[in-house]
């Protein structure tokens, strides 16, 4: 775990943490060694996540399900993976528990049935839309978006980089971290307005996925030397 | 050559060729086997454009200098490479010249002197601009943002992938061969809504060199078997 950042992070909660791409990312951070509380609008639901994760997981991972508030209060960091149609109910949830805390978005602003056509909110992309939302006591990154949450539950080495935007490089740095405990490699993709590449990006891999018959288009950044990268 | 689309391409503009980037794509398609007409505003400068050109390629290469109105009207696809201050005057000049013709817009439109954030025109990004402009007797479509003019006038290979986007799937094929003639890796990155990612990661790009000291940040797309893209 990293001391970079003004208040180190222990505890990550993971609100909407009960799809396959919250239990991914927990799985991930459990393994590192972070304490994972996962969130969902019914505390069972999430508790019934976590124990399935704690099968997949050595015997000292820390894992607890309980309701997304409760999660989003206790924990240092909050990550948010919700469907884009929760996402404005959830981030108004959160904005008594988050203040003063970094909050990852990993939401794709998808609009079926034209998934593949980049579609964006009024704010420019989902991430601006939450901060929006949460306000300046909040600071908002994005990350994780590219990642197919198959990946994320296998040992194997990912082959998608992670791009991190963010309204502060403080908070991407903090980020970065979080992706080199996920055993991915990250990259400071800049401010948040950077978002709606990052965001778009995944209309273009599931449109590329389409096209091969494939789920497992990514993105890796080239040419920069090996030392670079938060691999 | 293709003949896959109704009317072959034999003749590419360049408009605006006289800077980096368009004698890049110049030197790679001349030497590919197409004609190429060099345009600018000052034909004098086009044309010592083509004779440096000339030295670098073999003999049998076509390459000419004019203005670029005569350029885009001697052309059978027309080529777009001018700095984002010139775009809507060039594509407002360009109206009479590229009716029924495909058109490549290759402008990122970066906002000196914040580089490195991503900060689209009102039209969601420039080749939709470039539609709005040229209207609907034209296809757009746009590529090559993210390719360092370094890369093209050398002969090795290039560590960047070619993401195209446009307003039909025919327009994006025709760019996709022209992706493959210039010895570059491609990949159909679905409607012209999708230019503002390819676009915005030229920002991410120029935001990664400066944080590594490179020049040659770039893009890859994974995951999908090596009979894919237009390699």
């Amino acid at each position: 775990m990293t001391d970079q950042s003004a208040s180190p992070i222990h505890t990550i909660a993971i609100v909407g943490g009960t799809g396959k791409e919250g239990k991914g990312l927990a799985y991930r951070w459990a393994k590192a060694g972070y304490r994972l509380l996962i969130g969902s609008r019914q505390a069972e639901k999430a508790q019934a996540a976590a124990d399935e994760l704690h099968l997949l997981l050595p015997e000292n991972a820390v894992v607890e399900g309980m309701a997304n508030p409760e999660a989003a209060a206790s924990a240092d960091l909050v990550v948010v993976t919700v469907p884009y149609a929760a996402h404005r109910d959830t981030f108004e949830m959160l904005i008594p528990f988050v203040q003063g805390k970094i909050v990852v978005d990993v939401t794709v602003p998808l609009v079926p049935p034209k998934v593949t056509k980049v579609q964006m909110p009024p704010a420019g992309s989902a991430a601006q839309e939450a901060q929006q939302i949460l306000g300046e006591g909040v600071q908002v990154a994005a990350a994780f978006q590219n990642i197919s949450y198959e990946h994320l539950l296998r040992d194997e080495p990912v082959e998608c980089d992670v791009l991190v935007t963010g309204s502060s490089k403080a908070a991407r740095a903090q980020v970065l971290e979080l992706v080199k405990a996920a055993n991915l490699v990250g990259w400071d993709a800049g401010p948040i307005e950077n978002s709606v590449v990052v965001e778009g990006l995944t209309s273009i891999l599931i449109g590329l996925n389409k096209q091969y018959g494939v789920q497992s288009a990514g993105v890796r950044i080239t040419g920069i030397p090996c030392s670079g990268g938060s691999a």
